[in-house]
């Protein structure tokens, strides 16, 4: 293994998922849901199989669904993209941060993350040769968030990129337009270019509004939009995601995916093209039961003797181990599957200084009722 | 984009296959047939789409199609992978170059590889850092092969990896055991690492053999074996593919491909598996098919003209354009779809010594008699 990927091991959700198998523990660690994503859209892609669609699409993805992301990106946040040459379809939301990162980042250019962060960052950051310097988000009235001063105090000479991802997993903060408008303020003053993970971008709750970091001024010809079928959709294991960005910023994504993984799957693509232009209704059921989900899980959190933060989007609850006499997230969580036979994601393993989120841990709540209501209940035995 | 990847523009195969869908000429020159293969696969991916199989599978691939690629291997070539620890699915063959190639070369290090080569090779090796050394195949009594003293002028003290391609693309070339004699030598005395891209294992004509290098004496421990579905079984984009190694190497290509695509999408694996185990005799029908593709499509062009090598295997022919009058492939290729409505592959773009390749143009005769008949017919407009 070359030297700078050393430092990155087995991905912890790679870790915690085989744990969940191998003990037969009730995973709410890793972020996917246990139900698929509308009935209509899987036969789509499944007609699409067996109707012969099998070969390599082009490369920048199927004019179909590079025209209803244009189109969704238009209704949903008034920001138009040519679909010839704005938009880029990826294996998956990871692969768009993965070529955005290695096509846009120079050996010895600084990033900006806000920590907790996915772990992919960090370690595209590290391949790229570049060096990532992190903001700190902590709890703060109820929700994460960070110190402005913070921000502007990561910024040198060096700084080039800053990644945003809001709804923000592990945290599920939604950044507010202030918040928003503190980076986007940062960008323009240092020429920065942001590249915004906006895969959570649907599944928000309480009527918080998913603001989109391109859409405040001078931002949509610095930003690199990254989004996804798998949140949006239930259907996390399709790996079919995108990137809307001014030509010169697809360009060099493109530069780097081709060569990278070649193409995404057209099934997948055609099925999600439809999906994106029909299946609104459902993606709105599934943020309201997200959020009924979130509710209970929180409650019996609370009940397990937990203190928890109520997320505003994604998947996942930060829950505060403390009042039940745990100090160390990591230790917990590999303990978790043995003692109670549930599996949840240490927070600290996202931070650079771990000690900010060192007695967290993160519980996905994007399952069928009866899966939470069981581990909630096993989750009593660490009274 | 960044300066390492600025030598590599869109890839010749999307520049060619969007000229040809602009044009509506045939397209014979990016590699994939024109009909799907094993219904029976086709359903088994379908349904699992169907039966919600639609979530992030095991990062390093469903147990069951690593147990039945290391069936594979098994059967075929007489060696034993651990399932576990030593086989590895990829987002297609791309990903598991892509990440074996950043995950074991460092900067500085140089990488040997045979030209012309898939282009992919030269680019994630600029993206990792490292140098590419090219050896150059030339045409040779009927095919295209190596010198081995320009082998083994081409090692010095930084050579780590050599990339090997066989059956070959895109000459068609198939290693005879002499030559993977040769390689393996060289890999042995200098203590190199063999990445050999099989892609095209099965499809080699007239009883010649594939031999993969992992079966000569002391590879196995210093090869890192990467094939897929995509040509095997005719669904080139299932982007579904393979790393067998020992596990030192597959941990590598692990670290890479976690942060790169996460994981390879379920369905097409599980179909995999079941093609594996199950349609041996789908692709021994496929290969007799091809080979007489391969010969259909020989007739003709010699008829219009050009002088052929005739490939051992894999999908292509490589056509001398030199008795038709023409000197530069590359010119030729570009021409084409207005000269002839027909798409073929300028060879010359996968050297780095152009010169040695620029009188050939490649033809793709994975596709129905109908067409290739059809795209022989326009090229009789260029005598
Ligand atoms: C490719 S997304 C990986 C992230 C994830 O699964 C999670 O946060 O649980
Ligand atoms: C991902 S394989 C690309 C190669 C190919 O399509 C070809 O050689 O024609």
């Amino acid at each position: 293994l070359v030297r700078r990927m050393r430092e990155f091991g087995e991905t912890i959700f790679a870790e915690m998922s085989a744990l969940a198998v191998r003990t037969g523990a009730i995973n709410l660690g890793q972020g996917f849901p246990d139900e698929s994503g509308p009935e209509a859209m899987l036969r789509h892609a499944a007609d699409a199989i067996l109707a012969g669609d099998n070969q390599y699409p082009p490369g920048p993805g199927v004019p179909e669904l590079r025209e209803a992301v244009a189109g969704q990106r238009r209704a949903r946040y008034g920001l138009e993209y040519d679909p010839a040459t704005e938009v880029f379809v990826t294996v998956g939301a990871t692969e768009g941060i993965a070529a955005a990162l290695l096509g846009l980042a120079e050996p010895g250019d600084e990033v900006i993350v806000f920590e907790p962060y996915y772990d992919s960052y960090a370690a595209m950051i590290a391949m790229a040769g570049a060096v990532r310097r992190t903001v700190t988000l902590r709890p703060d009235q109820g929700r994460f968030t960070f110190d402005p001063d913070e921000l502007r105090a990561a910024v040198t000479p060096r700084t080039k990129l800053i990644m945003v991802n809001s709804p923000h997993n592990p945290t599920g903060t939604v950044f507010t337009r202030a918040e928003l408008e503190e980076i986007a303020a940062v960008c323009r003053e240092h020429d920065l270019v942001a590249i915004t993970d906006e895969v959570y971008e649907y599944l928000t709750f309480d009527d918080v509004e998913h603001i989109s970091l391109a859409t405040l001024p001078g931002m949509r010809e610095r930003t690199v939009v990254i989004s996804s079928t798998g949140k949006t959709f239930s259907v996390t294991g399709w790996k079919t995601g995108w990137v809307c960005a001014p030509a010169p910023f697809v360009n060099a994504v493109r530069t780097v995916a081709q060569f990278v993984t070649f193409t995404a799957s057209a099934p997948y693509q055609r099925a999600t093209a439809y999906a994106l232009r029909e299946e609104g209704a459902w993606v709105e059921n599934l943020r309201k039961s997200l959020q009924s989900k979130r509710d209970r899980l929180i409650s019996g959190l609370e009940a397990a003797g937990f203190a928890t933060l109520r997320p505003q989007g994604t998947y996942f609850v930060q829950a505060d181990i403390r009042p039940l006499g745990f100090a160390d997230g990591l230790e917990l969580a590999r303990a978790l599957p043995e003692r109670a036979g549930v599996v949840a994601i240490p927070t600290q393993v996202f931070y650079d200084h771990a000690e900010a989120g060192a007695h967290f841990v993160r519980f996905a709540f994007c399952k069928r009722e009866d899966v939470i209501d069981a581990a909630v209940e096993r989750l009593h035995r660490l009274a």
